[in-house]
């Protein structure tokens, strides 16, 4: 891989961060700042979502609607018996036909790059299995960026299920970039995978918040906590088998820097309480709408193109 | 309560009639008639339905695509286990960083409040649990207004299942604006409860038939009558537990007024036989029809504001 | 039945193939060739699926789309018991007050009809029952014409489940309108039915494969042979009842004429092998685009006249 320098490969497809390098960031983040994107007046997109997201799939679809386009939702994508048959090729090449990009969420962790190699018009990986979520990681990026003006120099602390979440080893690869100093926090069963742990450092909280110049936190399933279905990113049934109790407390947001940006991907459970809200450090709802920006700068430029 | 006086309350959410008196109503319906309603180009709402309901869903896209706007649909919001966590809260603040406005309808009463509370865009109650639908009473009066160019003065009969049917408490509360003398029909375990009660004068249809302006019928439910699934409003559970057997028939129509207005919120079952479908005196599609105009009014007023 | 004769009755609506005559056909051809189609900015057509088809829907959406005009998708239609109650005929009555025109896909062969005796707006038969798909069966016999530069004088084979598939049907009937030689190839269990039968004759593929123009393949069902699931066409049952073993090959490619057409109308499953895809003879993702134009045609037809 070749660190820091520019890329944006695949075409036009967006399928992973490993097609991003520093100079690519800073041009994306440069068009976001100027809110540079084209019209995609008579553009149409298709959010084919095998697996539920209503979070991910309704920021495209905002995204899409204010760029002037329109987007086709394909969201009841099943699994029964009765509609088994056709290969994700073919719904590809068929959906191709009728569009001019397919944003895809699937739970195969190659789906996006099969559905690119045969694909007429741009793939954006929504998401796909355990891997990647690109366009997540960039909007995590530009949030960092946005509310500190800088990404050099910062030191970022991750916690939470570092394990399986495809934010954070997104996020790490995107931070690997610039001069940063990155750090996780996490239980031991739910630790950062080797590959990028070589990039920070395994801390705990304490030791670290009054330092923290970012903290990014993830999801944690307490059992029976939840009493309202969430309509968007369903919990991996892995969080049920191994549920865990820790979070922030506003006894850490009084230790921690004035300056500090708190992050979450969102949907939060207990790891974040309420009360935190109304803090002007929390960025977890601004960090919803950077999201907006980010994917009307990534859909139009593919979009544009072509 | 301020009966009769101009109100709408709640920054430019719409969740009670009791936002509106009778000013208020009459300023609403001015606007309907003159088709005096904004261009909403550019803007979004989200459908956010954590109950199925076709009709008024549908009814709300319509509106807001002739207004020039936009619309992402939500309407596949399940209670599965895998799918809880994220409170209504934080579902309407993410959603509120992409839309405009939100329609909700939700099973708990005090759901459209909630949402408001939190909410950085306007909410607006498309039927939340047993209490208030108020864009359907708006529509329910403007009918009455429309077939008969006035309320004033009028006889209106509610017939059907008045215990459990929130559009005819919201309607009874607006008709109570109004010089209108109001009547009750219903098996005595469906009656109208007590603080509606008061507003009018529980009768048996054949005394007040001849004397009725508007008749006004709610769903029955008789078992195994239906062949077809509606893809429109779910059927109460309640009903089911206790069927009975009534409605208009033809013979009813003879000993009517000649100018009567036969009004139902739809969907019907056997309590209006489709044989009275061509009586010009059934209102029921046109009301339909007006209730296109009612929301396209309601919804152009809360997104020019902001 | 007056083959050959200019038709299209019906008001607007598009209910049957034998609304269209040889001179109709030739007309709709030549507005496509054109893409002499209007514009429907401001028009809204709701996609009323009561089976689910993505594949279908996507098409009749983005062709409005592309159209201008706005789509209402109501794909959510179930059967649940809760949701019992209205008649189609009240369902099409409602949605009529709000959209353009009705694209009805329903598991009851006479829906389209039974909606069009209600409907306000013009309906459109996307598939009902085992009887007609007529938009299907145009955008076939329209890809015929677009792969040969003409119909008369070809020779059609038809190959696969001939009695079920109401695609195959309805192509027949509007080949019957020209000078075609047709034949029909498939396991004795699925023979074409009798009405049909005698338009052509009943072959060996293997016999007529050199002298074959236009190679018409419909799904198999091979048990087990799937590993995704298909988002668009559901299987009939009847397939898993009888599975059967054939399609073609390489091998039969290479002794079938250098001008072959060969068709599906998707999905395939072991039928048509992926390693022919890249043979320019193979049309079916030809016919995927064709198909959009059709329905651009089409929808632009019936709402330009209103």
């Amino acid at each position: 891989m070749t660190w820091g320098h520019p890329r944006v490969p695949h075409g036009q497809s967006i399928l992973s961060v490993s097609q991003y390098g520093r100079t690519a960031v800073e041009d994306l983040f440069d068009v976001i700042d100027r809110k540079d994107w084209g019209d995609c007046t008579g553009k149409i997109i298709a959010n084919l979502f095998y697996e539920p997201s209503t979070r991910t799939s309704s920021s495209f679809h905002a995204a899409m609607l204010k760029l002037g386009g329109n987007v086709i939702p394909i969201n009841e994508v099943t699994y029964s018996s009765v509609s088994k048959g056709e290969t994700l090729e073919d719904t590809i090449r068929t959906l191709g036909c009728y569009v001019d990009a397919i944003v895809l969420r699937h739970p195969d962790d190659d789906a996006a790059l099969v559905a690119h190699k045969v694909s007429s018009v741009p793939i954006v990986n929504a998401g796909c299995g355990s891997g990647e979520h690109p366009t997540q990681a960039l909007l995590d990026l530009y949030t960092i960026y946005k509310e500190n003006h800088t990404i050099d120099g910062l030191t970022v602390t991750l916690m939470g299920d570092l394990r399986y979440g495809r934010t954070v080893h997104s996020l790490v690869q995107l931070l690997g970039y610039f001069n940063v100093k990155i750090q996780f926090v996490s239980p031991p069963d739910l630790r950062i995978p080797g590959k990028y742990a070589k990039m920070g450092t395994i801390v705990e909280l304490n030791d670290v918040l009054s330092t923290t110049d970012v903290l990014y936190l993830t999801r944690v399933q307490k059992e029976r906590h939840t009493d309202h279905a969430s309509i968007f990113e369903p919990l991996e049934a892995d969080y049920a088998a191994a549920p865990f109790s820790y979070g922030i407390t506003e006894e850490h947001m009084a230790s921690a820097k004035r300056g500090l940006t708190l992050m979450h991907p969102l949907p939060r459970l207990s790891e974040i309480p309420k009360e935190i809200d109304s803090d002007p450090r929390a960025a977890y709802f601004r960090q919803v709408r950077y999201g907006l920006d980010v994917r009307m700068a990534l859909l139009s430029g593919i979009l544009q193109e072509d």
